[in-house]
């Protein structure tokens, strides 16, 4: 069922799914958007990493696949105005699973827009390990459910 | 010359170049990234935004192409913890000229790795109507020049 601004809460929680990177995909997003040799080149990533890692911009960037599949395609979302956090806290390497989830914590009506509102949240990448390799903090706009109104 | 901690201080102010997207850039993009319709479908995003535009997350990597390819490339740069902001202000639309610039407001050294420090800036992706579509603030992590350790 379709979510509109009245179908959050804070608190609420939830798992967005799972995904991966290949090397191929890593070097490919890197020859593209970022460049720098320890996303190229596994040689020149093993003394500072230990190895390939992703660009933190791709991992977040699959953070944001999983919010779009896991959620914002069957929402009512007219985009979003930006992130107040993003945190790079593990290198993201080939083959690890990748879970996403999502926690609610303010939703409010906006006040000059009667016809949407917006939902305050944080997203955390965890890695295979139960880590937290990527985290952010941001704001969607979600139209509110004009049947309600 | 490659830029090391030392070579960066406050206030200073880098133009990192110019790229621009192309619709089909956005579109592929958006098909593994952000499959959402106003970044797919140019009659979709009609209503909301008045046509196709960017995923913000591309164009913040667009952005960090342009650090990189402007500074990071040349450079001692070993990565960075994240980003304490990053705003979407303006859509970004296909064959916009998109120029970067990055502003220094704080360098210091870390306090538990000698050999390193961290660059605190800005930065901002104008578009060709001289408005800020993208900002972000966040950190750098940058090896200190061991020729003068």
């Amino acid at each position: 069922m379709k979510k509109y601004l009245e179908d959050f809460s804070v608190g609420q929680h939830i798992v967005l799914g799972t995904a991966s990177l290949s090397t191929e995909e890593i070097k490919s997003f890197a020859q593209q958007y970022d460049p720098q040799s320890f996303h190229l080149d596994e040689e020149a990533a093993k003394p500072i990493f230990g190895g390939l890692i992703a660009s933190g911009w791709q991992s977040a960037s699959l953070c944001n696949r999983l919010l779009v599949d896991g959620l914002l395609g069957h929402s009512a979302c007219m985009g979003s105005p930006g992130m107040t956090e993003l945190n790079f806290l593990q290198p993201v390497r080939p083959g690890q699973q990748l879970t996403a989830e999502l926690e609610v914590f303010a939703v409010r009506e906006s006040a000059s827009k009667p016809d949407r509102g917006m939902v305050s949240c944080s997203i955390v990448l965890n890695n295979d390990e139960g880590q937290a390799a990527v985290s952010m903090k941001g704001l969607l706009i979600m139209a509110k459910n004009p049947k309600r109104s």
